[in-house]
Formats: C-alpha cells, structure tokens, sequence
C-alpha cells in the first residue's frame, strides 16, 4: 500500500496549490445566470495579462492544450496551406502530425531532439518564399519533452526581416505562466496552453492566445470547425459566456490561479522558476548526468530532461520511484523513452520541492545502478539556495 | 447577500453527490503511470452497461456533449454528406448547424417545438432515398429545451423496414443515465452524453458510444479531424491511456457515480426519475399550467418545460427565483424565451428536491403575478409522492 | 440507497454554507507558528461583536457547548455554592443535572415543558436570599427542546431590582449568532454557545463569553479544572495561541462564518430568522398542530417543536422521513418523545430550506396517517414569502 | 507569498492522508439518526485493535488529547490521591501540573530532559508505599519534546513485582498508532492518545482507552466531573451515540484512518515508522549533530529532538525554515528552547516526506550558520533507504 504523500514532478499536471483546490471544490450552478459573466469577464482580461497581449484576446476551451492548437489551426488556416515547422521533441512533432492530419502542407525541419528552433534556417525558407505561399510558423516555444527553450523572439525578427507576413504559432503549453511569455513584443498570433502546467490546475481547459490578425484570418479561413468555431465563442465570450455549458469547477480554480500569480508577481513566478530550475540542474551536473538541451543556454526553467548513465534503464529508475518511493518523475517520450526522466519544475513549486525531487530522483538512480554519490545532487542544490537569497551572513558553502 | 443553500433546478449541471464530489477532491497524478489504465478501464466498461452497448465502445473527450457531437461526425462522414435531421427544439436545431458548420448537407425536417422525432416523415424519406444517399440520421432522444422524448426505437424500425444502411446518431445528452437507453437494441451507431447530466457531475466530459458499423466507417471516413480522431483515441485507450491529459478529477469522479448508479441499480434510478417526474407535472397541471411537450406521452422524466401563463413574463420568474430565492430554474431557449421555464429533475434528484423546485417554483410565479394557488402544485406532487410507494396505510387524499 | 440531496433540519449541526466547508478543507498547519495568532486573534474579537459584549472575552474550547458549560461553572463558582436553576425543557434540565454532578446545590424551578424562565419566581427567590447564597442564576435562553425563548434581560432586572450580586449564566446554544443576544446589555456573565449551530459549522468548539466580574470570580474560585483553566487560556489566548493542540480547520472555518454572518450583517440574520421562524410556523397552524411553546410570545426563531395529532406517534413521522425521503428532523427529547418533533431553522437557511423542510414534514405526516392538506403548510409559508418582502404588485393571496 | 506546497514536520498535527481528508469533507449529519451507531460501533471496536486491548474500552472525547489526560484523572481517582510521576520532558511535565491543579499529590521523579521513564525508581518507590498509598503510576510513552520512548512493560513488570496495585496510566499520544502500544499485555489501565498523531487527523478528538480496573474504579471514583463522566459516556456509547453533539466529519476521518492503517497492517506501520526514523537519526549523525535522547535505544520513532551547534540559535533555524521555506518544524519546548528543534516523523509518511525534512532542515542549518556539509544527512538517509529495502542488486554504496 502506498503511504505518505505523493510526490508528483512530472512536468503536467502539476501540483495544484491548496486555494485552487479550494476554490474547484464548489457545487455546479447555472452557467446562464445573469451574473456568471462577471466571473469569466475578469478571467479573460486577466490572462491576457500573463500573455502579455494588450490588443489580442484569451478564448477558453473545454479540452487540453492539444485542443487549444487544433482551434488555432481550424480558425485561421485553409485547407492545403503550406506551414513551416520545426521538429525537435514529442510534441513538436506531434504538431507537424495534427498539422498534416488537418490537411495542411507542413515544411518540415529536422533537428535532434535537444536543439532549439532553427531560427536562421526558418529566415532562410521564408526569404525565399517570395510568394508567400507558407501561411504560419509554428515555434514549440518549450519542447516539454527535451526542456528545452526556443527564441520566439528571434522567430518574430526572422520573420520581420525577410518581410513575411504569416501568422506565428507558438506552443506555450509548458511555459506561459512560468516563463516569460511576450505575446504582443513577440508579434506572437495564436499562443497556446493548458490548465495543467503553470496555470496550476487539473487538465481541463486549453487557453489560446489569438492576435486582431489571427482573427481576421478567422474571418475568411475555410477549414471546417464547429465546436472551436472562434466566431460563435466571441460572441459568447463577449457577455462573458459560452455556447456549451464550460466545466465551471475549473473557472473557480482559475480564478485562484490568477489571483497567485498576481498576487506573488509575474515577474517573481519566473525568477522563482529560475532560480529553482538552477537547484536542480546543479543537482544534475552534482551527479555527473547530462541534460538533453543541447546548450545551457536553452534549458528550460520548467522541466529538465536528463539522461542517465550507459548501463541504466531510465524506465527503471521511474518505476522504482513509483513503485517503491510514491514519487513520479516525467519519462523519457518517444525516442527518448528508456534513456531519458524528466523532472518537471513548473507551476506551484519551492525549495522543498525541488529539493524532494533531486532527494528522490539520486534515491532512485542508486536503486537503479547508477554510481551517484548520496547526497551529491541535493547538496549542490542546497549550496545554491542557501547563496541564492539574500542572506545576512557570509556562507562558507560555496555555491559550486 | 445570497444565504442559505443554492437551489439547482437546471437541466444540467445537475446537483453532485456527495461522494462524487468527494471522489474529485484529489490531487493531480500521473497520467502516464502504470496503474492509471486500471482506473479507467473500469471506466469504460461500466460505461458500456449504461449504455446496454455490448458490442460497442464508449470514449471520454474531454469538452461538453457538444464535443462529443463533433467527434461522431468528423469521424464517421464525408464532406458533403446527406444527412437527416429534424429541428424540434433548441438542441435539434444546434445540431442541424453544427451539420452545416462541418460540411453535411442536412436534409432537415422543421417542426413545432414541442414535437418529438418525426418517424413517419422520417420513414417515407428514407424509403425514398433508393440510392442511399443519406449517410446518418439524427435524432435528439431527449429535447432538453422542450422536455421532449423521441422514439428511437422506432427510428431504428423506420430505416430496418425502408432496408436503409444509414448510420443512426442519437444525442442522449440528457438521457442516458437517467432514462432507458438501448444502444445495441436500438441499432445506434453514435450516442451522445456529456458528464455533467445523468453523470451527476461538473461539465467537462464528452461521452460517446460508438457502434462496431461507425468504428468500421471511421477507417474510411475522410472528414479532417485530429484532436478527436477515433484511431488515436482507441490506439491509447486500448490500455487505459489517453492520447493527451485526460482530466483525471472527473476519471475518479466518474467512478464514484457509476458507482453509485449500479448500487441503485440501472433500471431502479429509471424508475425513480419516472416517480419524480410524474410528481412535478401533477404539480404543474395543479397551476393550471401547460408544458410544452405537445402530448403527455412525449413528456421527458428529466426535464419539464412550462409555459407561463399570459400577461407574466417567464424571464420575471427565473429571475425573482434567482436574485430572490437563491433558486436557480431553466431558462426558455431560443423561440421559447420569455414564455418558458424549465425544471431540470435529472441525476441525483428525490422527492425532498422535487417538492423543493416545486415549491420555489410556485413561489416565483405567485411573485411574478401568475394566478396560481399556494401550495397547489406542492400539495398534489405530495398525494403522489404518498400513494406512490408501498406503505402500510390507506391514504385519504386522492392522488390528483 | 439513498439518492439525492440529504435534507437536514435538525437544530444543530445545522448546515454549513459552502464557503465554511471550503475553508475548512484544509492541510494541517503549525499551531505554534509565528503568524498563527492573526488567525486567531481577529476570531476572539469578531467573536465579541455576536455576542455583543465591549468588555468582556469570548474563548474557544475544543469540545461542544457543553464543555463551555462546564468550563463556565468550574471556574467562576465553589463546591457547594447555591445556584438558582429552572427546568423547562431538556437541556435546561441537563444543565441542573450537571450543577449536581460538578458539585453545586441547584435551587431548581420546575415548570412544564414549554414554559420559558420563571422571572417572577426568580425574582422572588432571589429578594429573599438577603445574604447572597445565591451565586449565580441560569437561563437557558432558547430551549432547543421545546423552541422557547426566555426574556434574559428580564431575569437582569430581576436581579438588579434585588439588589442581587449572583452571576448570569445563559446558555445560548441554540440562539447565538441566529437570534439578538447582548451580553453587556443583559449584564451576562458567563454565556456559551456551541460551534454546529448559528455558527453554521460541525461541532467541535465550544464557545464561551465571559465578563470582567466572571474573570475576577475564576481567579479565586475553588472548584478544581485544568484542562478548561481560565488562567492557563487566557495566559495563551493573549497572543493567540492555545494552551494545547487546536482545531484549526474549524478555526478556518470559524472565519469564513464570521465573515459570512457581518457581510449579511448581524441585525439582518437575525430579521432573517424571524422571517423564516414565520413561515415554518404559518405552516404549523395551517396544519392545525400546536407548538410546544406555551405562548406565542415564546416562539423561537431557531427551532420550532412540533405535536403531532392524537393517534400518531412523532417517531414514526420522524422515521420515514429518515428512511424514505433522506430528511432529518429533531426527534422529541426526553419527555417529549413520541409526542413532537422538531424542525431547524437557524444558520444559513432560506425560504428554499423553509419550503422544503414544510414540504418534507408534510409528507412525512400524511405517510404517518396525520389528516394534512397536502401542500397546505407550504401554502401558508409561500403567502408569507409572497408578502413579506416588498414586491411591486398587490397580492391576491391573504397571508393566513 | 508563500508559493509551493507547505512542508510539515511537527510531530502533530500531523500529515492527514488524502482519503480522510475526503471523508471528512461531508455535510453535516443527524447524530441521533438511526444508523449513526453502525459508524461508531466499528470505530470503537477497530481502536481496541490498535490499542491492543480485548477487554477494555475506548472512548472519543471531543477535545485534544490533554482531554484524555484529564477525563482519565477525574473518573478514576480521589480527591488527594497520590500518584507517582516522573518529569522528564514538556509533556511529562504538564502532566505533573495537570494532576496537581485536579487536586492530586504527585510524587515526583526528576530527571534530566532526554531521560526515560525511571522504572528502577518507580520500582523503589512503589516497594516502599507498603499501605498502597500510591493510588496510580504515570507514564509517558513518547516524550514529544525530547523524542524519548520509555519501557511501558518494565513499569508495569516493576508494579507486579512489588505486587502494587496502583492505576498505570500512559500518554501514549505520539506513540499510538504509529509505534507498538500494547494495553492488554503491558497492563496498562489508561492511555491517551489524540487525533492529530498516529491517526492521522487534525486535532479535535481525544482517544482514552480504559481497563476494566479503571472502569471499576471509576464507579466509585469521587473526583468532581461532568462533560468527561464514563459513565454518561458509556451509556450511549453502548448503542454508539454520544451524550452530546460529536464532531462528526471527525469520525468520519477516523474511519478513512483506521481502514488505511488496518490496510497497511499495523505491525508494517510500525516498521515503517521504525525504518523512517532510522533514516532521519543517520541523517543528524552525518551532520555531526547530537539527539536529545540520552541513549540511543531510548530513541522515539515517530520524532526526534535534535540539539543544534553552540552559537546556533534553534529558533533561527525554525525562523529560517519557516519565513522563507514555507516549513515548519517543531520548537525546542521549555527549558529546550533555543537549543533543539524537532523532527515529526509520525503518521502518513514516507522516504520522500523524510529526505524533505532532513534537506529542508539541512539548508535551514546552513543558512542559520551551522557548519553542516551539503548533502550529507540526506546522503546518509539515501544510503540507508537504498538498503533497507531488499533489492535485486548489490548497492554499492554501504549504509553508512
């Protein structure tokens, strides 16, 4: 029988912290009652905060972030459109798969799993696509499955000096709320996410970010969609409503959300995600394993992938966790699965936490085989945290 | 200030019990882990009893019913399909535009709301169609804006006795679960439901039966679709996965409901929505008033659609019930608004509710200046509720 | 099995609004933390504005109202000590027996069973106690068993008009926070209520309001106590801590009622229950039953205690509403059993909850063989309802 | 803000485990219904089996365990009894001061904090009282403040061989349900526990189990008490009711509790128990840090006093982990203030829950200026951890 606490780090869902759940644990009520809109008027205006979006608006569907892109992709493109893609993980290539399965034209660049989005082959396709027969990029802005982080940024720029004018894509789904995410500065058209990762929720409800001109290219787009029909949900939205009856609970718990994040600071989230996603890839170079993001400079504050040690079976470091320790750890997806774990970071997460993952991840790696030191990972984490903060006396630990 | 407790007399959500709701006051977990497919295997297999679907097989989108329509269409149809419906309500009506948004040509029968399933009509356009051409049928079981019940069996007779091969979609929203549904003797190929009806629990899973006939047609169907694509959907669920983050709160809170209707028994909470549906009407015909099923034999046990009588608006009743008594009732949807209030009598309900929603009911249109007589409907829903179930003693007060 | 919403109208536990239960629900915490004492701190002075006392303090013991008995008694009075008691109802007569039990010498009243307290009598015995034996008089200001309110300010006049030191113990279980209560006013000493009735949370708090002249009799009072010391609470209280482990969820809880009761406000929960006590009882007379209290002066607004007719027995109504309807009403205690039972109508409770509790009882009866008009004490509460609150048009049904 | 989960390691209240969490989040319920008692009942006769007594009782009062203490003292003995009592901790301590304010006449064994209970000088003493003098022997099981276990058989071997006859009463409340506690074997005639401790509750209920010696005695036992009395008590209990409202979401947390300790086996809870403590003393060795417990086979299982480096202020620690860590552990207690902060590791907990408190406490030692090496008391845990448990390969790392 399992006893204690679970201890959950996957990278979604996360751990949901107590006032959301709270605020979930409501009874159902009547979702056309004349003042439900003022529950979701503030929601909507309040995301588009934390997308950074003062002109676009936030739309809420019932589903995943999975759902989110579809809506982004039935909305705003026509059947056959060429769409430049990148893939460099799971779910950067299960974008290119739903791209197809939609029946649009992906150009597709092939990356190894761990680099970033190839921002200067993406300005070579698009300089010379002087009909501007490609329609969208679409940047995967954190490849969930690698931690690895993109230049969404650099994407814009790409785009802007070759003078390109299709819309940007970007898969925020592991990062808005826990990293920065700049949807206006970016040029960013549909910007999407879930419930389940920094929003601090259970799965449920995929959040899409869309730009004026995304929806004006809803306008006009001919691919066929009903459900996630933009047109009908704005009109809705507008009152503050929906044409299908929204699984309220996680409204309430949304509302929570937002209230946290503000209440401790967008800004503060991420130096918060920062600074703990240092502790753990410390306690990852403390152990001698190496991350899957290629360069330091892409990884990820919201989840680290890591490889473990030739001889060790990273299936079997997750099930002894699982199994034996009650702890959850992220696997390795798709090519990566046997030789990769993952500890997600994100969302409601401290120093404990962190500190929990790395104590319980080496507990698992020596069950497993692996020759790392007891001790050494969380010990650099510490040094790291115990520097960090600012703190009235010198500390003889040095900080690595 | 709202005091005392919330009185829920929707059509959906319906009111949770409170084992569901314990049941979904849980942490999130790991959706990828080893035991999760145990949870929902059971799911769907209970699922499947609900259904009295032996050769079927259920799926749980995340989304509304209304997601679940989607699925079974982009599915199972062609662009350009002929399809046959019948507009006799807000949802028939929904449905026949979904048909239009997705690409079907509906062939659509209008009738008065209030109406049930034409099955004649139906039938001679059926026998008329020689060269097939009409791909699916749909029929709304339960017009949840009307109160409406149709004879799917008889459509299913219609299309055996005109020898017809097209597909049978049934929307169950507001049936199944609460009201005898017989998917394999019925012949229906697609059924819909959404959890937050007969389910008894928030809104956020679509449920859909799907016949080995619509499975066979979904390998060839060539409608774009992705999120809800059936071939993902089963290559995950085969082991109890799902092919994105299910919201597992509403996996243990479906649980903990199927749980609790087969400890009821299937056929026994059928018989209990009978007995208290029955008692809301005699309350209803006690006020003098008329619901809006055109014939007594069409009234739904889930959900009773009253017309409010001249000269008081119905929107004046829902909203004394709602700003006043805490009590919020149904509204009358499209061309029924301002003439109709609904009471939802579906999921977990029993007499104390009943007399409840009668009482608040009555209350309302005595405030909203109706002409009714205090405690008429009350009093006769109660000679019901007495001579109802066995009990020892000859009752005095006739039953109406 | 039972289905449905379980309707609850006991006087206490009674039930617990929604946002109570969610602040409730929450993960054990340090009772010994540095910010521990601003939970508990604004508590004590909240507490202080519902008792409405300036001057004294309000404490909180783990246990029930009870055990705020005992503590009131232990520490202000002596072995031995005299103390004018009347019974007229069950708990009034707990109250003596546990005078005798904890070693005082009750001079006991007695009265029947739906008088309220014997002022005049009062008044006499304490003019002829010339050398204070007396040391303290007892109210039991609603008695729960009988739904009678008793005039405390009148039993203070008594005393002041004789010139008479004794203290003023009010037991207050069942009318604090629900109906007026002034302990400054009412020169109360020592005033208890329990944390499942007008605080609208489960039991587990014992609530007791003290005056100074109570504080300065506990610092030389013999009778022997330690774990409700007087001294040991307060030394802690000051800070806001406890002598021993807390209860702290429903301190949590505590604060989500408070703020409930002073966002209502204090004056209009108490119109509110009179509003309500008027329709439960309009309904009682349009069955034609009687009240156990004697007067209708007498009437509480918390708790209604009901005779049902010659030839049916009290229980038998109580036991099909438990079994057959999933409704619990207050059985008859003591003497009363067989003869009454009794509605709830304190906490957070409205016209629904009154409408249904009406509804359920008259059910009960008429399956009980009592000759009830259906829907005739729903009737009356529903004119009440109509009329009381200001509504635009002239209402044609005579309120009774 | 605190962000993250909240880290608790008092010991008590504990971490209550999901499932009663769930099951204490209930409405509120009739506690004279007629299937009330089939709850209690079970939970009576299921506390025996954690107690390890077939012949005596277990009583649930509303309260803290010091509530225990106090209705063990005044159903049992006399006014002026004396007891025979040992200091050597917090608890044991207030136990003395809790016997002397009932009216007892404690003698008193001190002893250093960090001893264990002195059996030779009980042993001494009890074979000089040859009139019996001595009405009862007290014990504390576990000192929660100095996280000493003592050797509750030798006191009662010490009374048997001095053929006195004396009440033994044992505070067991951090060590029942969590380490072995055998009331039938050890001839103990009162023990206390709460609900906040090995049950895995918040506080509210004190759990009292009493022999069938202490239940004769307290027929004739003389000591004033009410609210605690046995045998108003008894009388209800019989058929499972309570003499007054109990806190029922609390009982129902009970049942989740003792399901989920019978599922685990008790005898496996306390090897857990055994085989976590161990990990979190290794961990306070490999820091170089000394337990308060004088020997190491007085080492409690459930907490562990730790004594911090001169020029470290404990109270800094616990400031540290607190304020900025989000975790509490608990204080040094009286005279141990200052110098000692404790570890809880009672109840629902788990290898991952104990490398938390031991990283959380090893950081907060860092940062409070303790020369503790990073890593190493969680390497030392780990180390002990990865052996513990049989496990297919050798581990190369040696246990320390």
């Amino acid at each position: 029988m399992r006893t204690g606490q679970t201890h959950l780090f996957i990278p979604g869902p996360t751990n949901v912290p107590e006032a959301v759940r709270q605020a979930m644990n409501v009874p159902q009520q009547d979702m056309r009652a004349s003042d439900f809109g003022s529950l979701t008027l503030g929601l909507f205006s309040d995301l588009k905060r934390v997308f950074k979006t003062a002109t676009g608006e936030v739309m809420l569907f019932p589903g995943s972030g999975t759902s989110a892109w579809e809506a982004a992709i039935t909305n705003t493109l026509n059947p056959g459109d060429k769409v430049l893609m990148a893939r460099y993980g799971q779910f950067s290539t299960l974008w290119v798969k739903m791209a197809e399965m939609l029946g649009l034209e992906p150009i597709v660049v092939d990356l190894p799993w761990g680099a970033s989005a190839p921002v200067g082959e993406f300005e070579r396709i698009l300089g010379r696509d002087v009909h501007d027969e490609i329609k969208a990029v679409f940047v995967t802005h954190n490849e969930t499955a690698t931690g690895v982080v993109s230049d969404v940024a650099a994407v814009r720029r790409a785009l802007d000096s070759t003078f390109h004018d299709a819309l940007l894509f970007v898969d925020g789904v592991s990062s808005i709320g826990s990293m920065d995410f700049r949807m206006d500065d970016w040029g960013v058209d549909l910007a999407v996410t879930g419930s389940q990762k920094g929003m601090m929720m259970p799965a449920g409800l995929g959040i899409l970010g869309v730009s004026q001109k995304a929806l004006e290219a809803s306008k006009t787009a001919t691919m066929r969609r009903a459900y996630y029909d933009f047109a009908d949900m704005r009109a809705f939205n507008a009152d503050g409503y929906f044409p299908y009856t929204p699984p309220t609970p996680l409204l309430h718990g949304l509302r929570a959300s937002l209230d946290r994040i503000f209440a401790e600071g967008l800004e503060a989230v991420f130096a918060r995600h920062a600074r703990l996603a240092e502790g753990i890839r410390r306690g990852v170079k403390a152990w001698g394993l190496e991350l899957v993001a290629e360069h330091h400079s892409y990884c990820s504050n919201t989840v680290s992938a890591i490889r473990v040690p030739e001889g060790v079976d990273a299936c079997e470091v997750l099930r002894i966790a699982y199994d034996d320790l009650n702890a959850s750890f992220g696997s390795g997806l798709g090519r990566l699965n046997g030789k990769v774990f993952r500890i997600g970071h994100l969302g409601d997460f401290n120093e404990g936490m962190a500190l929990t993952a790395l104590s319980l991840a080496e507990l698992s790696l020596m069950r497993a085989g692996a020759a790392v030191v007891p001790g050494s990972g969380v010990g650099a984490a510490q040094a790291w945290f115990a520097g960090d903060i600012e703190y009235r006396q010198p500390f003889a630990v040095a900080a690595e």
